[in-house]
């Protein structure tokens, strides 16, 4: 059987833009399976993109294909890749951050640059076209390694994994009772925020479901956000409307309101300028 | 053919959750089809999902089962169920009222609740999380039952229809001439409102097609619409931007505006609180 | 191979409307392949309906059927009708201008009205419905045809191609240096404003790759943009934040900010009322 495309963009179900891109995957080979993974990727946010792979490729069967177009450079010199990682996927993605976690957390074991003058689609006007390689060139690429029309080698020139274009990703610290760290990503629908500390470190250094634990969050230095809250399993240990740490779905220390959302009640963001310090003492 | 998988879920596509679910469906069995129903309900509204099961589940070929996952109780007691309804589809979801209205109108069967010792995903980390039974469980759970890996038996123990938690479905009333309700839903895309003013009824009130009716609305008890309406079959009887009473594609008496939104421009929103009343003479 | 069955709509994914629509599909035959082109139109917008129909159809596969319901006039007098284009695609859609730019660039060899009183859904108590022809019409009578169940001369009477309802198509003129049109429509994600010039015509009036050209945008006659701004392949080419002219994925020329949005930032619009004149010297 044919592995599945699953694809991930920032381009919204707002236009034509996806369906040109399904399109051509069907053009190649009728048979082939494609999967939305989510065309809401934050527009040019390859941060995002690479968490969202992160967060949901390891559930998919090995051999799966991820097509992810988070490209605000396309058509400039940034490299069109597609990469296979240690844990057996394959992800087709402009190499502009997009594979920072995949390669962090599972490894990348090689790394091709697509040969435009093979794997780029011919004969529908859209040679003068620069600003769509997500149909011309990602998509029509997939479909043709997807199909078996082409190998592996036949993508392009491999290049060294050392150099795929890294995000910096920010480690916690734990001391006893202990951790600080960031606010990593968030979960925009629910309004969640997602830390950088991993459960088990969590665990470790003395805090336990139950607990009451004090929360400071920082932006730029300044605090933000300091109250003690309960640290449990999931959101229906707190009252309504009450905020909380838990632990989230992939074994990340979380921030969340029972039936509200912890970003928009307290205006707190994402990235590497919103700190988070959690301690037993005050 | 093996039973095709639809999901309505309040996750958006915002992010990888989705995705990771799709994810655990194909790993189970690759040849499930998985169908999105609607990842856009309301979050935590348990009225919606249960609303929205009703408004499409008729439509699909029998055997369908449906995986409904709007859950602001996840990981706590309430329970994760598997329905037979009487007019033979399957459920996959929280019993947190989702079952409303299938269950009044359609009628349900047969219950179990998911055993999580046998139906939960293992084995990808996931072990200690407990916010995401959408994708370690229902998911799981769902696959596995379409894919004939496990009987209905074997999803957990039966437990008694007459426990399935329910929402109050309030009936509206009826007398010559006049009808008298509450805004039940909206379609909040096109903004016309539902009543629930079944429209046999409203004819045998005596209402007809072309006739111009007195409509009030009052939330709380306090009148914020109180206009002359035409009822007609269908939006364009109405000039632009007119007001109308119009028959919805379930047979119950909507509210809208030709080419306009009747909940924005008269600020009127749905539930219990919103009372609808219709009449022959203002 | 049965044909794919390719859906647009305004209806979004906000409740249940798409989800019976292609339970219907797949109660027809289960077999047959449904792909979301997009169910995000604006509302009752059939010139977007149009060029989104235009901007995707000729990447699929030969045979594709384009099921179209941007459908303000449903249970109106208008037409419901089935169109094959001179390139070889079917299209399901109100006749309601929908079908203006396919009509314009691709040609339409033959249209039917669809027979109501075969091609409906039968049996659902929908009999009394007028207000849903996604669902009951237009769904129901795709399936059939793109199964087999019906030939194309079963759909329903034959029209003259020559009455299919037509939105204007404004054509842009070219001077040597001098390019005057308006905006035709956008790309609502991104901000890009896509105007009615084909790079080709463009290039031949003078204007190169790497010019710096001024344009001005003028809304009912009022200047409301006069900028010199570079003219390039892709948006990487202009400084982060910069306005820009490109080519676009359809060949003709847009309006961009890098990594921005032009339509925000300068709030532009699109439509007649948009002119745009493009020169060498201010």
């Amino acid at each position: 059987m044919k592995p599945i495309l699953v694809y991930q963009t920032d381009f919204t179900y707002k236009e034509g833009a996806v369906c040109a891109m399904y399109g051509v995957v069907k053009s190649v080979d009728r048979e082939l399976e494609i999967i939305d993974g989510t065309h809401e990727i934050p527009k040019f946010d390859t941060w995002s993109a690479s968490y969202r792979l992160y967060q949901s490729m390891k559930f998919w069967p090995k051999g799966t294909i991820f097509v992810s177009v988070v490209d605000p450079g396309v058509g400039t010199k940034r490299r069109a890749s597609v990469a296979l990682t240690s844990d057996g996927y394959t992800i087709v993605t402009p190499d502009n951050g997009s594979l920072t976690h995949v390669k962090h957390f599972m490894g990348i074991e090689a790394v091709r640059e697509i040969d435009e003058s093979i794997n780029r689609l011919k004969g529908k006007s859209t040679e003068d076209v620069s600003v769509f390689h997500g149909r011309d060139l990602f998509s029509y690429c997939a479909a043709r390694f997807a199909s078996g029309i082409i190998t592996y080698e036949q993508v392009g020139p491999e290049y060294s994994v050392d150099n795929i274009i890294m995000h910096t990703i920010l480690e916690p610290i734990f001391y006893e009772g202990m951790a600080r760290g960031i606010v990593e990503i968030n979960d925009p629908n629910f309004g969640n925020l997602w830390t950088n500390f991993p459960l088990k470190d969590f665990l470790e250094a003395g805090f336990n479901f139950g607990d009451r634990l004090h929360v400071t969050i920082r932006h730029d230095g300044q605090v933000v956000f300091s109250q003690k809250l309960l640290f449990e399993r999931s959101f229906g240990f707190a009252e309504t409307g009450e905020p909380m740490i838990y632990n989230n779905e992939l074994n990340r220390i979380g921030l969340a309101v029972n039936h509200g959302s912890f970003s928009e009640m307290y205006q707190i963001g994402h990235g590497p300028e919103w700190q988070v310090e959690i301690s037993k003492q005050g």
